[in-house]
Parts: C-alpha cells; structure tokens; sequence
C-alpha cells in the first residue's frame, strides 16, 4: 500500500495528528476500483462524496488536482483499489468546527482483492447499525459498528456478515449491500436510517427493472429465492450459504453480474 | 497545541496516513484537565481508556511510556489540557483488524479554557444520539454526531446544547454529562444505551448522597430544580438557562462545586 496526503496544495506522505478525520472521524470516504490505470465509476463516486461533504458540512477539495494525484499514485495498475479519504482538515476548538476549514484529502492505493471462485458464504452479524438518520446513506469516517462486526469471526470460510438495525431490518453487509430475490424481485434495504448507498447498489436500483427498496426480516432474507452482495470494488457476488440456508444454484445473480459487465468491461474480471 | 506519536517505541511528530483511526475511528480518547504540571484524575481517566480498548478489543498501550510522554508534553503548565488518543495502529485488511495490532498513542496539549463566570446557557440539539448499546458509555473516536450537535449553532452566547437519543430520552449535553435536580435529588440519564460514561459522572454518583441514574424526559429536564453540567475538564458547572426556562439560583450546583473543590483542588479555580 502506498499513499499521499494533499493539504493546502501540497502532498506529503504524513498526516498531521491534529486531523480531525483521527480525533472525531469527521471526514468521508471513497474506495473505487482501478482497472486499466483507469479509477471505474469516477463520476459516481465523486458525487457521492460531494454529498457527504455537503451533508457534514465538510470543505470541498478540487476535483481536478485529486484526480490528477489519483492518476499519479495509481500509475498504469491493471487492476488495484484507491481509497479516497476526505476530512474537515485540522483545528476548532473541541467539536466546533473551524469557520475556514481546509479539506485534508489522503490518497491511498491497495491490491485488488481476488475474483471470487464460488458464491459466498454469509453469517448474521450479533452487532447491530444503528438508527441514525442524520448520518445514514453517507460513507462517513465512523466505522466502528463495521469494525466490530468484521472481529466477530476469523473463519476464513465465512465471507461476509449480515446486518441489522436496532429494529430488527436487515440493513446490508459489513462492507456490501444486500439484494434479495423475492417474488421474483430483487429488493434491498432502504438505507434512510443507517446503512451506506453504495454505488453498485444505485446502478442495480437503475438498471434492473423492478429492483426497489423494502424492509426485508432476516426470515425473508433467509427464505429468498437468491441473495446477492455488491460493492463498487467487487461488483456483483453471488451468495451460496447464510448460516444453515444453501442457494445451490446462482443463475439469478450471475446474469445481472454479466450484466454489469456488459455496462462496465471492468466487472468482467 | 503541540502533539506527539508514540508508535512501536518512537516519538514523532505525524501520523502515519493508514492509522486505522483516521480510517474508522478505530480507537477511543480521553481529555483530562493539568493544573500544577499534574494530569487531574490520571488514573479514573487510564481506568477507563483501557476498559473502552477491551471493549472494542484494541492492542493496549504501555502505561509508564504514555505517562512519561505526557509528563514531557506538558512540562509545568499551571494549567493546561492533555489529551490523549489511542488506536488500534495500522493495517488489516479492510474492517478486519490486523492480527497483531500494535497501538498508536497521539498526545496534545491545549490551552485550558477560561474559567466560567455565569451559570451556564443551555438549547436543545437538533441531533439525536443513536442507541447502540455495543459503543455506548465509551469515549471513542466516532464522534459525527456531536459534531453535527455543535455545528447546529455559532451564537457564543450559548454554552452547550443538551442531546436526546432516538427515543426521547434526555442523554447529555454535547460535551459534557447532565445531572438534573427532582424532588430534591440529583439524577443522571443512564449511559447504557448511548453518551459517554464522564469521570466527572462518576465521582458525582460515587460523591453525592442520593445521586442515581435515571431516564429523563425533555419536559423533565425543564422543569427540574436545578441543572448541572460535568466533565473533567471543566468540573461541575451549573445550568443558568435552558431554552425558555431560567434557573435564577444556582447554590444547589455550586454546593457541588465546592464539593469537588474540596476532593480535587483543581477544580477550585
């Protein structure tokens, strides 16, 4: 892994340990998928971050000297992950912010994980999301309910876990969203209350004709005729196995997958 | 402010852009007052950075190092503010944590604030507090909503706001905990379900006769004898006005006050 932190015009290779995206996680996040030297779904991405910024309140950075040291930091990979971290820069006093924050935007570049050979295999999570609208839908610093969920297993055999919110809806993954076939309809978890609106998650609600949002119980998710995950990373996964539950066959999730490869050559991996 | 790193046995002056503090908030912080070159309640405040590392299951720091550093931060400060951070270091891949995490410490020294001429003027925030028992009571570094909280005002004539989770329930104020006087006694919302577990807090429930923990209404909370808020930074304050209401008075507070004073010089100024 290697990274850059851009601040005030200038890039270094350190971060200053007054950022408020450490004392408070008062920042968002990207992370996006490089293909071809090329970072996929660009325009998405950066719109979902302006919106989190603008949400928080956060300083906008400029668009064209961070892709400029994206490109610079990505070079020609044919294949890794750039992670795109925006904070509310340093200073205020306690939580107040700053009245003339300057953003702090740290680069950072990662291997692409593996294609997944097989469908995956899924737990339920005994963490819980909170309800939070105020912060819901927005890729924000604040991870620590991810974090916990990701420690409650180390069985490399177990993909991904399921969450739910405080109410008892299963909300998504701990780094995907959830699609669920019901009925013959893919749905997925409303994330106005908490949970993250993932790029993959928009392109399938756009592109999948009767894809739409609805609260799903771990009872219906359990019983539905397939289960999906995506992210902007990975694309489109098929699930296999929740706990007890086996889908034997993932001819559902692998058309749509063909389908978004179709759409973005880079999902074809 | 002047900062300093402690990570695998060094001192420096930076943070290392992968810290998985800044990635997730991945880690939990104290904020402890210095009067007479001396950290007021080191050891409530070590108590308790170390019970939210368990929690959250972070690799623990060396209790003399962290000590040490401070000392030599702080120097003879009559009167200062030492803050203290600690994550769970670098790397992991995505929410997993690494297998063998080793600690980052982040220490800074502020100016203290002034001290407070008047009873306190209090509104009410706009931001809720999320109920998520697994973070609740522990001073972590995932803070957005009380940043949102502070950011819903900029009048300097307002002290604090007071904060409520998705249920109604009074909770705290953004930076400080609540006790309010009814029917003669001193009553504090639980911090079981969200809010932070304030040393202050705690010498009070351990200190006063018939102090107890209790869940609050906004109503409640207007209309009780008397209010106070309480950290360990500033001590016991007491409450001039919330809102609409007026406490004119404010010797049931400043008992307290005195009270404290007594157990922790420190606090006479």
């Amino acid at each position: 892994m290697s990274a850059r932190v851009l601040r005030e015009g200038r890039v270094r290779l350190w971060l200053e340990p007054e950022d408020r995206g450490l004392a408070y996680g008062d920042g968002v996040f990207e992370t996006l998928l490089v293909h071809q030297g090329q970072p996929v779904w660009w325009r998405e991405h950066w719109r979902r971050l302006l919106r989190g910024a603008q949400a928080l309140g956060l300083p906008l950075p400029d668009e064209a000297e961070v892709r400029r040291e994206c490109a610079a930091l990505v070079g020609e990979s044919a294949r890794a992950v750039l992670k795109i971290i925006l904070t509310r820069g340093c200073g205020g006093r306690g939580y107040q912010p700053p009245p003339a924050a300057t953003p702090t935007v740290v680069l950072s570049s990662h291997p692409a994980p593996e294609p997944m050979a097989r469908g995956l295999t899924l737990r339920w999570a005994r963490t819980t999301l909170a309800i939070q609208p105020a912060l819901a839908g927005i890729k924000h610093l604040n991870r620590l309910e991810q974090v916990l969920a990701r420690r409650e297993w180390d069985d490399p055999g177990i993909d991904e876990a399921l969450m739910c919110d405080g109410e008892d809806r299963v909300i998504s993954a701990v780094s995907a969203n959830l699609f669920a076939l019901v009925g013959g309809r893919w749905l997925t978890p409303s994330v106005q209350r908490c949970g993250v609106a993932g790029i993959a998650r928009e392109w399938l609600l756009a592109n999948v004709p009767g894809a739409e949002e609805a609260d799903l119980a771990a009872a219906e998710v359990s019983h539905a005729e397939a289960l999906l995950l995506c992210n902007s990373v990975r694309g489109i996964l098929p699930v296999r196995r929740l706990g007890m539950r086996e889908w034997p066959g993932d001819e559902a999730a692998t058309a749509l997958r063909a389908r978004l490869a179709e759409a973005q050559p880079a999902f074809a991996d």
